[in-house]
């Protein structure tokens, strides 16, 4: 059942020993929605905890303490988290098809696998929902909570950069700042520091970096080589994607990840108005017009080769090349 | 003489036939704050103009039909110009030490040289001080004007991840979005969009790349070579400087740009707690704590030597390595 934010909020109330999950390899919206919402829940003198996996490296500090709780969950509340099956449930511990009390999310793609969500499709991010259910809790927003928000909230608009940042975002965001976090600290962790791994695969995909089709498509290659050579986890790399998108003229940014030699993973970034998912459906993929990914067997040459001549057709058809 | 608010809202009332000023080679802040203010004069049937010069080429769109108007000026304004020796003021049609009745600024070095100075240094950009008169003197912020304030404030904080981003800078930009401006496209433009010829020479600097001292230092050089290489304008080159620092571990990010052969412009960024400025010292520079600069004058080999010594010499006085 669809539920508005009041009904949320007297859900909540009226629950304990509650167990909140988030969608499997969390991002800061999933771990700062989580954490924000068991602080706000233990303010009750509620008995909550999270389950996540693997939390990030980079929010491990607002995770602390609140992974552990000696008690068998009653309830079960997921954030972010538009389809039970990408639920992170704690390994063998539990099943997929684990029942979820309430599902608290700002996905237009939510699925309401829930017994009953609160669905915010407008929220930038998950911790934009959970700050307005914190709020109609009368949940005292502590520096604490209002950190993990700040988290969940700058992380889904890329710092506010993003498209989906409204007026709403940037306020929720002022709020989280007047309890005195240092948002220019957080930022700087979040957005402004690579590991020495990332930088050094940057360097290496970046330099591999083309431009085709008379500078409309740029490709970057991340070579099987490179991964060993730099020993980037994979999950790590994802920021590579919107390297080539950003050079001006380009309208196609493609990178192509070589994890297992001679298999590659595609991402392709469009602007307007190339569409992304045209060309990933050529090669039995899809996504969204911006955003698209598929993948493709065979050598490096003949990959590139590939999705250039898709790519081409798809610019030819739409008369943007 | 400091004047307040309220203060300098009045002057602006009592003005006609006014000319807005701002530091030569406006950013984003000064083309933003310049702007705003002369369509808010203009809404007051105002004759007011700019003159800027030369204006990034990213805020053309912004200044259109604000350089000409057929009158001499009676009033002059200067905006986010902290000393009139900066003032860019149209080449030969100025004095340098021109009278200047109102100034709008938010740097804390403001050296008062205006005949009246309304400083708002708790604001992250002028944009925020000229949005706060401009509600003073009940101008109605349109789209239009919204757009040119926006720039500013995004443009001065990075897009809100700096550490001057406070609760009222993300309030005055949500101010702004409520006009209806598209802020995910405006934000695209200003820090997702790369020249080629400036992706051209990062993709150069970041091969140069070497970290030393630990990995407590990184370096990247930008030849002349290079230079000739990409053609890029030397003003176009500095968010080269903010790279080599981003780097997990590194104190010290320097950045050395060789624009004329032999003669290095070296920019020093750092993590806390180290000085920038402390070893831009020791080459006759300076700057702040986090960020310094200096010059030398030799080969390449020298160049980077010498600065490596003063570095590590730095680092090592203070305990960091």
């Amino acid at each position: 059942m669809r539920i508005n934010k009041a009904q949320a909020a007297e859900m909540l109330l009226s629950m304990d020993n509650i167990l909140i999950l988030a969608h499997e390899n969390p991002d800061g919206d999933a771990v700062g929605s989580a954490c924000a919402l068991c602080k706000g829940l233990r303010q009750l003198e509620k008995k909550a905890k999270i389950s996540l996996e693997p939390a990030a490296k980079i929010d491990a500090y607002l995770t602390e303490g609140l992974t552990s709780g000696d008690f068998e969950p009653l309830y079960k509340v997921a954030v972010d988290t538009a389809d039970c099956k990408i639920l992170g449930v704690g390994g063998t511990s539990f099943q997929k098809d684990v029942k979820i009390d309430l599902c608290i999310d700002h996905h237009i793609s939510n699925v309401f696998y829930a017994e009953n969500t609160y669905l915010d499709e407008k929220a930038a991010a998950a911790a934009e929902a959970v700050a307005d259910i914190l709020s109609e809790m009368k949940i005292k927003i502590t520096k604490d909570i209002a950190e993990c928000l700040y988290v969940g909230i700058s992380t889904d608009t890329g710092c506010f950069r993003y498209g989906n940042t409204t007026p709403k975002t940037l306020r929720t965001a002022a709020d989280m700042a007047d309890t005195g976090i240092d948002i220019g600290k957080i930022n700087k962790i979040q957005f402004e520091t690579k590991s020495k791994e990332y930088a050094e695969i940057e360097k290496l995909a970046i330099a591999s970096m083309e431009t085709y089709l008379e500078g409309k498509c740029a490709v970057i290659i991340v070579t099987n080589e490179m991964y060993k050579q730099t020993g980037i986890a994979d999950s790590e790399t994802q920021p590579l994607a919107s390297i080539p998108r950003q050079i001006d003229g380009v309208l196609v940014g493609i990178t192509m990840k070589e994890k297992q030699p001679g298999f590659f993973r595609i991402s392709i970034r469009t602007n307007e108005p190339a569409d992304a998912s045209e060309i990933a459906k050529f090669l039995g993929g899809g996504g969204h017009k911006m955003a698209a990914g598929c993948s493709y067997s065979g050598t490096k040459e003949n990959a590139v080769g590939t999705v250039l001549q898709y790519t081409e057709m798809v610019l030819r058809e739409t008369g943007l090349i």
